[in-house]
C-alpha cells in the first residue's frame, strides 16, 4: 500500500482562563480572558519518532499566557495576543507561526448609587452577557495578521423582514412571507489591514455599526442583512479589509391559534432550536486581499 | 416481597419557548419566555392501568401556554404564570395543584442614535445576557404561592473578601487569606407573602438591592455575603417573606509567577471550572413561614 | 418590617473529578468519579457574623475526597460515599448530616484481540457513554441512607406504544395514536432499606431489570411504563424500598411526506428538542416508608 | 475608502434530526441522524440585491433531508449524504457544490434474555454513547469526495505514556515523567480515495484499528500516538488516502497526598477541564493528495 507521511499539524494549549485585575488604584479594572495558543512548524520528529526536543510543552505555553498578563499586560486582547504570539515564536525555533486566540468576557461595574449611577463600584462587577469579544493574532516569521470579532451576539427584529421570490422545487412547502421575525446569534470576525489599529475603539465602533445596520436595514433575506452589515463596517472603518459572518437563522414560527378561535397577527411565536438555517458570508474591500 | 404502590408523581410540559411580540403600535415590545407546567393530583390510573381519562395531554398544556400569551397576555411572568396555572387547574378535575415556572430572557432595544441614544430602535433588539428572570406560580385548590427569582447572575469582587479563622482538620491545607477574589453565578428565589405585588417593580428593586449589597459588603465568607443580601432584600421589600440562594463559589486561584521572577500581588488569576464550592442558604422574615 | 433570620442552609464542594487507578497488578482498573459533598448543621455564625470557626473549608472536603480514594478505596461508589460521609461528619462537630453524591462514568477495556476479544487491554480504556451510575449516601447522626441510580440512560421503542383515551379540553388538538415512538432519557434513583447491599451486583441487576421491563411492556403512556419498571425493580430486588423516575418524553414527530407523494408509515421522524413532556413518578414498596 | 464586494459565502440547513425506522419486518432497525446541508455557488444577488430567485430555501433542504430518508433510504450515512448532495446540486442550478454532513448516533438493542443475550429486542433500543459516527459528502459539478469520521471517542491509558526530553524555556516548570495518564476525546476524519467503499465495514474496521493502535502503542507524546494511529489506518485500509485528528490532551494531574502521609504512586488523579492541550495532525498516504 505504500507508506504514509505527516501532513498538516499543529499543537498548543487551549482555553487558559486568564483573569487580570488592575489594582494600581482603588478603582480596579478586570480583564477576563479565555486564551488559546497554537504553534505550527516542523514538529515532524515528535510525531514520527516521539522526539520532543523541538516541542515547547503546552504547559509552558500556559505559564506564559498567565505571566504575560502581568509582564506585558492586557490593554486590549489584540495587543496581548500579538505580544504572546511574538514571544512564543521566539521561544520555539522550529515554529513557523503562532496563532493566539483570545475570547474576552465583558463585565460592568455594579451600580451602587441608584438608577442614575454611571460611576459604579470600584471593585465589584457583574458579568455582562450580551456578547463575547474575540481577537486573534497570527504571528509568522513572514508577517503578522490581526483578526477581531464578536460572538454570541443575539439579535432579533420583530418586523421589517420578508422572505419571498425564492427558488422552488418539488420539496418546497414554505409559504412566502412579508413579515416575519428575523433572529440570529451572530459570529463576526474582521481582518485588519495593519497591526496598529486603536483596537478597543475600533471594536466598539464596529460592533455599534453592525447593530445599527441590522436594526435599520429592511431585510429581504438574512444574506442581504449580513452583506449590508459588512458593507457598513468596511465603509466606516478604514482599518478593516474584510469581515466574515456566521449567522444561524434562529427560526421563530408563528403559532397556529386558529383552533382556539384566536387570531395571531405576528404576536405569538415558538422559538425553535433545531434545525436552523446557517448563513455564512464574507464581505471584502474591493482593494482588499483576494 | 409484598406489593408496590404509586408514590409521589407529577407530569407536565417543559420548556415551551414562547415569544410574545406586542405590536399594537410601531414601537414593539418583546417578551421571551421558557415556560414549564407541572400537574399533581390523582393520576394513579394512568400509571397502574394505563388509563388516560384524567390526563390532559402535555400537548394541550403546550397549546395553552402559547394561547395564553395572547389571550391573557404577559404583563409580567408572574401574572402570566398565575393565569396559566389557574386555567390548568380548572381544566383538569383530578389535579390538586399546578406549578408554572417561567424563565424570561431580557432584551434591550438596539441603540441607533449613537452612544447617547436612550430611546432605542422600535423593533430591533439585542439580547441582554446578564441574567435570567424567573417566576413560579404554585396554584393549588387550597391556595396560591408566587416565587420569583434570578439566575445566571455572575458577580465578582476583586477585593474586599477574606477567608480565615476556619475549622481545620488533618486534611486541611488551605492557607488563610485577607484578600481574594469572590465570585459566583447566583441563583436566587424569593417567596412573596401575597399574590398581588407589583411584580416588575419588585423584581427590579430586589435585583438592584442584591447587587448593591454584594458590592458594599465586606465578605468574611460567601455565607455572610448571601445572608447580608437576603437580609437587605427582606428589609427593603415588605412583600417578600423569604429568599433562598444557591451560589457556587467560583474559585479564582492566584497564579504562582515566582518561578518567572514576577510578583503577583492579586493581579493574575486562573478561573477554575471544577470543583467549586456550593453555598446554599435561605433567609426568612422573623414572622415568616416556619 | 421586623427582622430576618437564617433558614435552611448547607455547603460543600461540588464536582470533584476523582479518577482512581487500581494498579496492583499489570491489569489496571479505572474508577472515574464526580464527587460532591454537602454539610448541614449549625453554621449560623458563618452567615450572621462571618465567623468560620465551625466551618471546615470546602477545600479540605476536596482534599478528603481525593485522599479517601486511596485510603479507603472505591470498591463501589456507595461504599466510598458512606466512608467519606462518615469521616466528614466526624470531622465537623457542628454538622448534623453529610450528603455525598457520586456520579460514576463507566469505561470499557479496549478490545485488541479482534471482534471475539472478551478480555480486553490491560491498561487502555474507552469510555462507555450509555449512562452514568449515581450513588448518594446521607450520613446523619441519627442514621444513614443510601440511594443509588442511573442517569442519561436514553431508551427508545420504535413501536409498542400508544396514547389514547385522554382528557380533552378546548385547547386539545392532539390526535390519538395506536403506534408511536416512545423515547426518554431516564433518570432513576432508588432507595435501599439498609446500608449493606451488594452495591455493584444490585446496580447491574436493577439496571437490567429496568431495561428489560421498558422493552417488554406495551406502553399505554410513559406513566404506565415507568410504573411497570418500578414495580419490576421492587419485585426483583428485596433491598430496594422505593424508586423514583424523572423521564422526559422525548418527542419524535412523524414527518408529513404527503406533499411529496410519499407515504410515511412510521418510518421517518423528526426528533424534537423542546418542549418535552416531563413525567416523574415514585413507586414504593407497600411496607415501605410513607 | 473604495467599495466592497461579496467574498466567500454559503448557506444551508443545519442539524436536521432525522430518525429513520426500518420496520419491514417485526425486527426493526433504527438510524438516528443529525443532518446538515450547505450550498456554495453564485448567490450574489441574494446578498447584494435581496433577490432570492436562485436560492432554494433552507426549509426545502430540510424537507428533502427527511424525504430522502424514505425515498433513498439510509444504508449508511455516506450513501445517504451522497444521494442527498447530488439531488440538491441538481435542484439548485446556481450551486457549484453541496456539502452534506451527517452525524449518526449509535443504538444497541436492549438485551431481554439475560447476560448471554446476543440477539436483543426487536424494537426496543438503548443509546450507545461511546462515540458518534460522522460522514461528509462534498458533491461538486467537478467531482465528489467522501470523508468519514468519529467524534466524542474518549480514550484513556492508565500507563504506557511518558513525556520527556522536551524543549524548555524560561517559562517551563513542567517536570519530565515516565508514567502518566494519557487521555483524549478523539475527533478523527478520513478521506476516501473513491466513492464506492463498503462504508459500514470500513468504518467499523478503521475505528477498531484506531483503538487497537492507541492501546498497543507506547506513547512518547500524544503526537506520536496520533501518528501511529493514522499510519495504522492507512496501512490497513487501502480506500483511505488521508486521516486527520483533533485530540485534546485531557490532563489528569497526580494529586499530592503527601501532606496527609499518603503515597500516591499513580493511583489518584484529578481530571482537569481547562486548559487542555490540543494536538492536531494529518497523516497522508505517500501517493495521496498534496
Amino acid at each position: 500500500m505504500g507508506n504514509s507521511r505527516l501532513g498538516a499539524n499543529q499543537y498548543g494549549k487551549a482555553e487558559n482562563r486568564v483573569v487580570r485585575i488592575y489594582r494600581d488604584t482603588a478603582r480596579h479594572e478586570i480583564v477576563d480572558l479565555n486564551v488559546s495558543t497554537t504553534l505550527r512548524g516542523d514538529f515532524a520528529a515528535a510525531h514520527t519518532d516521539g522526539d520532543q526536543r523541538d516541542v515547547l510543552p503546552t504547559d509552558s505555553q500556559k505559564n506564559t499566557a498567565f505571566a504575560y498578563a502581568k509582564e506585558h499586560g492586557v490593554t486590549s486582547p489584540e495587543d496581548y495576543a500579538l505580544a504572546l504570539g511574538r514571544h512564543l515564536l521566539d521561544a520555539v525555533p522550529k515554529a513557523d507561526s503562532v496563532r493566539v486566540r483570545v475570547e474576552q468576557y465583558p463585565w460592568d461595574r455594579i451600580q451602587v448609587g441608584g438608577a442614575g449611577d454611571r460611576h459604579g463600584h470600584d471593585h465589584a462587577f457583574v458579568r455582562r452577557g450580551d456578547s463575547v469579544r474575540t481577537a486573534e493574532a497570527a504571528v509568522a516569521r513572514t508577517g503578522e495578521i490581526v483578526r477581531s470579532g464578536v460572538q454570541d451576539l443575539v439579535l432579533l427584529k420583530s418586523t421589517g423582514s420578508q422572505f419571498r421570490g425564492f427558488l422552488t422545487d418539488s420539496y418546497t412547502t414554505l409559504a412566502e412571507t412579508d413579515d416575519r421575525i428575523l433572529a440570529t446569534s451572530l459570529v463576526a470576525q474582521w481582518r485588519y489591514g495593519g497591526i496598529d489599529a486603536d483596537w478597543n475603539r475600533a471594536y466598539d465602533s464596529i460592533r455599534a455599526t453592525m447593530l445599527e445596520t441590522f436594526a435599520n436595514t429592511y431585510s429581504r433575506a438574512l444574506q442581504e442583512t449580513l452583506y449590508r452589515m459588512g458593507d457598513a463596517v468596511l465603509q466606516s472603518c478604514a482599518d478593516v479589509t474584510e469581515i466574515s459572518f456566521s449567522a444561524p437563522n434562529k427560526h421563530h414560527f408563528l403559532v397556529d391559534l386558529e383552533p382556539f378561535g384566536i387570531a395571531n397577527n405576528g404576536e405569538v411565536f415558538i422559538a425553535s432550536d433545531r434545525p436552523y438555517g446557517l448563513i455564512e458570508a464574507t464581505v471584502v474591500r474591493d482593494d482588499g486581499p483576494a
